[in-house]
């Protein structure tokens, strides 16, 4: 993984690639050729995942700027590697650019390679297109001896939530009424922060099963709670809120990218270490009941609302 | 890579995520966690890449059926591996799509499938969003103890390129004027074979550096070139056409998916063993040359068009 980057050809498309290339420095690597090449370390498995973020779909323009746009869809991406409790390998970076975006990419590549150098990885490769929307599809390897899988979770786990809820939903909600959103939920939603140290400290520390809340709590719940063949009871006045966002909005919100794991009953869980060690929560909000007919039973019911459906 | 799927949730994109699998069968694996998790064999590296096929920049919708659309696209990403001589291990697809594409979605994936089976590999995950083209980003992960580079060509080395080109370059000339093209032409474009056997026969019989030519073979000569600090002699009359296309046609025409393979001199080469092994033609066209200023020179001459560039 430490070869220097290939000598690129001339055209549009080169200068495209080497103005991003210049904004990543040393964080990108072996560039250019048809395929990279990256070493699993021995006894450890692939961990590998994809996730795309389209505007108009997943962002409007005038919401954010183009380093924010890229930071937040490699991000998002990296959550993925967080819910499996993966080490991040690298990332590659498949871009639709319409012309109107065209002088952006720099930017775009910088927002990237923040995101990179946050989760300590490198950008080994990518592809470049013409396309109408703006899209990044962000592909992210890592690595794991044990990966932390949705399935796992039995009856008498508890429940555990990293951070606090409802930022990027509140946000989401001003943007979309054209209302300023309060900082503090606009810095959560143009910047979420994949969880990786905090889920290996918790693979580590005896989880068993784990989901990132990119679709909002209840779905996710819904998700964990179907892949393990459990129901998850959760207690909606123990929901972590940011300020300003009430537990049943909290529940219900996406793009949040903190992880909701399932403990088993006989772990002892250091929460005041957790918190000193990464300075965010790590709140109970519940726990896995046999399975119950719904998948989710919030304060003893089936709830009305759940998420995000990316084909809605 | 034997685990089920989990158990998916409900809604529109579980919907029409089941209604892909039940297309795939056995040949999708554990699709539905965060992320996939794909073993890479002892002593052997991993070896990623990711390729987009947009409608309107890669294809056309009246141009080919849904399923070919999707075979076409995972063909097109596999010969990235097939160019690193590796074998493929699975198979991510991002698809991006619109309203107007959404029945036909299980087509699509019925050719991704095909593409899968044919390289004999599984479908490991992927992720679905709206768009406003059809976008299928697709990511392939293999594996190999030796990667086949586009650096490690020597002044001296023969080049060789597999079967015959031409083909897609002059269905895509037809289809762009609305003339019929000629149907083997047409299947070439429709259905690339990625060159991943005749690959890691190359590699193991003494090849150097190789690229697949998806550029044209020029263009993508041009970046062997380059990668490796030579110039390419390469003999127009030598190269390999289908029937009813010009050599200087076919030295230009992109999406070719054969391998351009750089050979070293002192390697005997069965030229013979390799036809009887695939079916198709090995045919020396040119050698490499101490770099001379062009990257590529045509019998002897700079030409003056190369290929194609995404983002012109």
């Amino acid at each position: 993984m430490s070869a220097p980057h290939l000598p690129l050809g001339e055209g549009a498309e080169f200068d495209a690639i080497r103005a991003m290339l210049d904004e990543w420095g040393p964080h990108a690597v072996g560039v250019g050729d048809d395929a990279a090449v990256v070493a699993v370390p021995p006894n450890e498995k692939l961990v590998v995942s994809t996730d795309a973020s389209v505007e108009g779909v997943h962002f409007r323009r005038e919401w954010m700027t183009a380093a924010q746009i890229g930071q937040r869809a490699a991000s998002g991406a990296l959550s993925d590697l967080a819910a499996m409790a993966a080490t991040p390998l690298g990332i590659l970076l498949a871009l639709s650019v319409p012309e109107r975006w065209r002088d952006e990419l720099p930017e775009l590549a910088r927002g990237v390679g923040v995101a990179a150098v946050a989760a300590r990885c490198l950008i080994v490769g990518g592809n470049l297109t013409r396309g109408t929307d703006l899209a990044l599809t962000i592909t992210v390897l890592g690595c794991t001896a044990v990966p932390l899988r949705r399935a796992g979770m039995r009856p008498g786990d508890r429940l555990f939530v990293t951070g606090r809820l409802g930022g990027p939903g509140a946000a989401l909600r001003a943007l979309l009424a054209e209302r300023p959103p309060g900082l503090t939920h606009l810095e959560r939603f143009v910047a979420p922060i994949p969880r990786l140290d905090e889920a290996r400290w918790l693979a580590e520390h005896g989880a068993a099963a784990a989901i990132d809340i990119s679709d909002g709590l209840l779905a996710d719940g819904a998700h964990l709670a179907r892949a393990s063949a459990v129901s998850l009871a959760i207690d909606l006045a123990a929901v972590p809120c940011v300020d300003g966002v009430l537990p049943s909005e909290a529940a219900t919100s996406g793009e949040e990218y903190e992880l909701l794991v399932a403990v088993p009953d006989d772990v002892e869980l250091d929460v005041a270490e957790f918190r000193r060690s990464f300075g965010i929560d790590l709140t109970r909000i519940g726990v896995a009941l046999a399975p119950a007919g719904d998948p989710v039973l919030v304060d003893g019911r089936a709830p009305s609302v759940f998420g995000h459906d990316h084909l809605r």
